[in-house]
């Protein structure tokens, strides 16, 4: 089926003139190594037209990646074939897909989503790639596409982001094996985690120390509050809670982690980890987000002293149902 | 030569009919990785009497690796042969050398540590592995002992926890392929980093967010404070900086990172980090401690305050000298 899809995807590309690549909206290191590879490899495929695009641009922490001035935020097609990367549903495309998704474009899904809602004419979604990189690197064996440097600081990118460098729990022999040979292609994983998973600014650090002080531990649920009034205190001026969740997620007391940090706009984004065996992207579906299993997220109304209440009592009952579900299954 | 050497050990190991095998004092995953690896193997080699030893015994957070529970806390030899792994000086062989390094015992050393003293008989010491254990892994190839699950799990752990699960700048295309290699031997990378790297306790969250109230930045050196009050304010139980000091050097505005731990018996236990390229070993070498460039430490005298001022002071300096001979190189 994959075979047979990944084919289907070949030629597809091969026919199309006006070629546009594009992500999902809020990206990480997965979705602009993807985009970035894809770029890379379409024209290598000898493509004439390959138009890279993203509502959102770039984040400032992948200029270390080349070619990554050369996303746009908005085009204009026509466009004969839309191939996008990492992306669970159309809705996550954001402007750019909508503007350019016109009756009877075929689009290409490339993702590693469990809540994919396969939106593509083909689907290319392998829910046993710890990376949307890692399939675009199988892609490249079925393909027969040489990965040169700059394709495998790409994809290792999306590995080392998408498992927090190995970390999560569905990084596989593969999967070490395949950094492994991005490695000797020529990525540097030094240069890659110190640019992503080891790189945070002296803000974002004072701010997980204003965050760890409202820490609260119930239930074998933890989580952290960040209100506007933290940030601008602390100076730290993006949005989210630079990560925080990930580590919250450490506690060994804890089986489920959450946080919540509230926008300018007085929206909450809410961040879900659980521990191997559970299950967060059910709760994140209900709020309107989505994600994975063992990492998913959602953004919300407030006022945050509310939506905390009621997250909580939704992540407390989901782990305490799926530990019944646990205990019927023995 | 480390041919020839590794195949000495072996000769010396084969004849030996009591193996004392001992590991470095406040151990950590590659010292306690190292020895119940090297436990197994040696038995596995057929010799009858092999016994584990350390001082400190093996950390409760290490009870997931089968066999922790026979290492002994003190023994009484003779032994005909002793192996230590993972230990730079014979100082920090602790107790249990000390009381069994007779004169003629041979001694193996194994170890990957720059500062290693070469205090052995034989020292297989090897500057380009990530871990002890990925020499021990090295030398079951050059050996021909087979990689049981249980010697995987062993090695991979000490992989993981020197490389802190790959992000650490000695990662190698090697070391990945290791990895790999470890896992289709058995070895199970999640509960590792589950049991290691991952898993933190709520008081160590707790006392991060308490010392992180402490941080500072100046001529690109970080810096936290740690007294034994906010300890025991937080309910923090073991000494150290519960690995503060690794998240702080993750600011891309320092170059150099240290913690300040004071002890219950009112010492100053120092932790150092360093980006890639910079050296923070000659600094801790100074203070009476050891390590890596990269990663290096040492215990010295209070009171606190005085103590972050001188050492603050050093750091800064090997910072600024380190800097001018980098500008002198090009």
């Amino acid at each position: 089926m994959f075979a047979a899809d990944s084919q289907r995807a070949l030629d597809l590309i091969r026919q199309a003139d006006r070629v546009l690549i594009i992500t999902h909206i809020s990206p990480d290191g997965d979705a602009i190594g993807s985009l970035l590879a894809m770029g890379h490899l379409v024209r290598q495929l000898g493509r004439p037209h390959v138009t890279l695009a993203l509502e959102d641009g770039v984040p400032e922490k992948f200029d270390f990646l080349p070619g990554s001035a050369d996303v746009l935020k908005a085009t204009e097609g026509p466009f004969d074939l839309i191939l996008i990367v990492d992306c669970s549903d159309d809705r996550r495309g954001g402007q750019v897909l909508h503007d350019n998704w016109r009756h009877g474009t075929p689009v290409i899904n490339i993702d590693h989503h469990v809540t994919n809602t396969k939106f593509g004419t083909i689907n290319l979604v392998r829910l046993d790639a710890a990376a949307t990189t890692q399939i675009i690197y199988w892609l490249t064996e079925a393909w027969e596409l040489q990965v040169d440097q700059q394709v495998a600081q790409y994809l290792l990118t999306g590995l080392v982001t998408d498992t927090l460098c190995f970390r999560a729990a569905n990084v596989t022999p593969k999967v070490m094996a395949d950094a492994a040979a991005l490695m000797k292609a020529g990525a540097d994983l030094s240069t890659i985690t110190q640019q992503t998973v080891n790189r945070r600014s002296y803000d974002a650090i004072r701010y997980w120390g204003a965050m760890l002080d409202t820490v609260q531990l119930e239930d074998r649920v933890i989580w952290a509050v960040a209100p506007v009034s933290m940030r601008q205190h602390v100076g730290y001026r993006s949005n989210g809670d630079a990560s925080l969740v990930t580590f919250l997620a450490t506690a060994w007391e804890a089986d489920m982690a959450v946080t919540f940090a509230e926008t300018d706009a007085g929206l909450v984004e809410i961040s879900l980890r659980a521990k191997p065996g559970l299950d967060v992207s059910a709760v994140a579906l209900e709020l309107g987000g989505g994600g994975h299993p063992a990492a998913a997220g959602a953004t919300i109304n407030g006022p945050l002293p509310e939506a905390v209440r009621r997250v909580i009592t939704q992540v407390k009952r989901a782990r305490h149902d799926q530990f019944e579900q646990h205990e019927e299954d023995q």
